[in-house]
């Protein structure tokens, strides 16, 4: 959820390494995006003569969700070019935790690095944002990222009546639609410039799917709703004013299967054009891994101790962000945690249909 | 001092962009070695068409004291090749303060940065020290260091009677001096496959003078015999053991010229074998700012003031470091404070003398 190159300077993840502990279903989605993976390298026909594989991780947070993927990419290309050098490329905003990122790749982290594996393998970090160039033209063999692209440049306008674009409409939602366009636009014109010929993209994101359903909906309770109840209840009690309530838009966009192929498909958008065909997109739900661990041991309490924070290790930035600075910070992150100890309530009270699934579009993309 | 890939896991320089505010004679030193490494990059003779230059900046700590250099051959190079892309690739080992580097870099610090005036330049942050590869073979057109290459990879052994390697003798200081040996050549050796042909070096090392001035030893008051007389007195007034004073001996190796050159000049030499040539080398000294700056205004509790934090930046945490962990970390940093105390007592009591005169060797170094 909180891969992210973000928008927002300061929206952060959770850093310290807390981020790849607390998302475990991030970590899951990318684990079974493995060979999404593995099959896009089998499909470049790599030489066995290659000197150099450059692969991307965009919006890599701390680098843990993906660590056990990029380590199986690492073998199975060097199985086939045996003296290739790796540039692993990891990429987020410049707020992002770099410290935690560094220290979990080369294995100071909570997790095992392949570093200790691999003797040819240069991890190099980049902070410039997907929506920027990040390395030279014609230099990346793979681009990866997961649960990231979400996130949009910047938002077109706050939201009257809601916390997410899911609940927009009229010409709000016109107008998060063409952000998301352009934005995504400009994802990949700058990822066709980086990419070999051959090269591949496997992009995992947030989408909506062909019924409609997104992240924490799957008609179930709806989780953006439920923020938008509760951020209305403070409202309504006075506990924030009108313009914190609508400043609290989140800067994201989540596109239909229809939205993220159009620019790989149609013959006139300038993507198509720089080269980027689609190769296969489709959608797909993991499961909420609290919501089904509960299923087993049924403990409302520990489920609600495991769901709270998930959702707090991507929103809760934004969430404080939206306060008045003029109030002091004590003060607004006591609010910050009255407004997640309402949720974990709720919760408690009826936790059935409570659950973050992940929805997600899985996108192979090849440059020609 | 304190640009460095270290040796030891637990040595760090002051983070969060303080070591460059606090490091003002480090900065000096790149600033006044910014014609060695334009006129690196004139000899080079770069052809216009040329799609990349990569550059290593190594050692780089929070990235503040090289801003201006950098910025300077961007500016350089782009109007001979003005197409080409930049990669500056940054690198310092795990445990630096990449969170300082990364926001110094791109503009969130308290300089302003060369992303500002330039598109094309994509920065890179590695965390693979020095003593290792940093980036694939052929693929460096200039690497650059300063005031960071006389941190060993380990040290030999304790110095039973003082910190520095500059008060070793007999056996310990043939132990040092082959250390100091093995470890040069490993970073040549390094850097020689991932240089292109035609690419150089400018490294600027701290070393010992044709004079056998280093480092605060100008004859003067010699600063490594002060840390090592005030370490003394706390070990004779019991306030540290014999073994955590042996302890304090410091993972660095100041080469002397000759010890410098000798890889690069000898045929028998691996380094000279790989294609390493000696372009140049000559000896600097660059006045300590603070102990200048009191010549002017002699006022001593400002000289002191300034001075003592320049030299805690970078060895603070090896002097914590030798202290025994059974001792509660508050009382170990009480203890620092109090050792640093002393030393700003000395100054206050005799200022003349004292001051860290920077002496480093210049190298160019060209692979043919």
């Amino acid at each position: 959820m909180a891969r992210q190159t973000s928008a927002a300077q300061h929206i952060t993840m959770s850093g310290g390494g807390a981020y790849s502990l607390a998302t475990k279903g991030a970590g899951d989605v990318i684990t079974l995006a493995a060979d999404l993976v593995l099959n896009a390298v089998e499909a470049m026909k790599l030489p066995p003569e290659l000197p150099v594989f450059q692969m991307l991780d965009m919006g890599c947070a701390d680098g843990g969700t993906s660590l056990g993927m990029i380590g199986k990419v690492i073998e199975r290309v060097e199985k086939t070019c045996p003296d290739a050098v790796f540039n692993i490329i990891y990429t987020d905003q410049p707020r992002n935790d770099f410290n935690a990122l560094v220290q979990m790749i080369h294995g100071l982290g909570p997790f095992e690095s392949y570093l200790e594996r691999f003797q040819n393998v240069r991890p190099l970090f980049s902070a410039s944002s997907f929506y920027l160039p990040i390395c030279p033209p014609n230099s990346v063999n793979l681009g990866f990222s997961a649960t990231a692209m979400h996130w949009l440049r910047q938002k077109p306008c706050d939201l009257e009546n809601h916390v997410h674009m899911v609940g927009a409409t009229g010409d709000a939602l016109v107008k998060f639609a063409e952000q998301g366009k352009r934005d995504w636009e400009r994802i990949l014109l700058n990822r066709s410039k980086e990419l070999v010929s051959g090269g591949r993209l496997v992009l995992v994101n947030f989408g909506r799917d062909e019924e409609g359903r997104y992240l924490g909906n799957t008609f179930g309770v709806n989780m953006f709703d439920t923020f938008n109840e509760i951020w209305n209840e403070f409202l309504e009690n006075g506990r924030i004013s009108r313009e914190e309530y609508v400043r609290m838009t989140l800067p994201q966009y989540y596109n239909t299967v229809e939205e993220f192929s159009a620019p790989l498909t149609d013959p006139a958008s300038p993507v198509y054009q720089s080269g980027l065909r689609l190769v296969d997109v489709h959608t797909r739900i993991v499961p909420c891994p609290f919501a089904e661990e509960f299923k087993t041991h049924g403990n409302v309490k520990r489920f609600a101790n495991a769901y709270i924070p998930t959702i707090r290790s991507w929103n809760q930035s934004i969430f404080l962000g939206a306060l008045d600075e003029s109030c002091p910070l004590e003060e607004r992150q006591e609010l910050i945690e009255s407004y997640y100890g309402t949720y974990h309530q709720r919760v408690l009270d009826a936790p059935e249909g409570h659950g973050m699934d992940y929805v997600h579009a899985y996108l192979i993309v090849e440059k020609i």
